[in-house]
């Protein structure tokens, strides 16, 4: 199903601001970043146990870390001025929602992504935060090229 | 990127109850919903808006729909004993993504099927829990061949 009918208003006035601020984005993006999120935690936690352990896991990823992989990923433009972390994150929300609308990048391929691009022992909060915010940054990256405005 | 060894343990001892039940599978699915809910009423309230208006909205399924749809499907035998309304979404929750990561159907595929089995005005708040409710029973309805046990 092709959705980028959803996406009509917005391509016919696209700006940075105009993809990155929309709330109606925010909002399925934030069930994107989740679910994505979650399979790709589970995916690499069952890959890395030494105990041969099937790991199944669903997180809410926190504000904070995705409002510092967009200033990490020096994309603060997209964001409205003035933002504060809760809509930074809501940027980064709109903007993988922007990208998953327009079918460039399917819920499979930013699994494997975010999965391929963790490290460490993500068991541990503040090494999961790090490895987070580091694999949030490198997708943000990773579709800048599909984000671009006239 | 094939999700079925994340079901390794639950496919070798294969019940109702080991489906239903699990709890990382209901977090996973619990994102499942949202995801394919939200994008479904977007699709849904865009086609039938009498103003060519595009709609983007993100909700979370309620609890309660998500139980009732099991009960309507006659499907509580999936649940754990003497399960409450939380319990039984959840049971939903888990068996959506257990077809899901057996890649039985595909986010799309979910979507599509929400989207299609909507009816009514869901802005109105007691016709979309209405709509909601059968649209997730005839889904269950559906899915009921992916989850035969031995």
């Amino acid at each position: 199903m092709p959705y980028e009918f959803l996406l009509t208003d917005i391509n016919q006035n696209l700006t940075e601001k105009a993809i990155g601020t929309d709330k109606g984005l925010a909002k399925i993006g934030d069930s994107i970043v989740n679910l994505t999120y979650s399979v790709a935690k589970s995916i690499y936690l069952t890959k890395n146990s030494t105990s041969n352990k099937i790991v199944r896991t669903g997180m809410k990823v926190s504000k904070k870390i995705l409002a510092e992989a967009l200033k990490d990923a020096n994309m603060k433009k997209f964001a409205k001025s003035r933002a504060d972390a809760h809509d930074l994150a809501d940027t980064v929300e709109s903007l993988i929602a922007y990208v998953w609308l327009s079918e460039k990048m399917s819920t499979k391929e930013i699994i494997e992504f975010l999965s391929d691009n963790f490290s460490g022992d993500i068991n541990d909060r503040i090494q999961e935060v790090n490895s987070a915010r580091l694999a949030f940054t490198k997708l943000l990256n990773l579709i800048k090229k599909f984000l671009i405005v006239i």
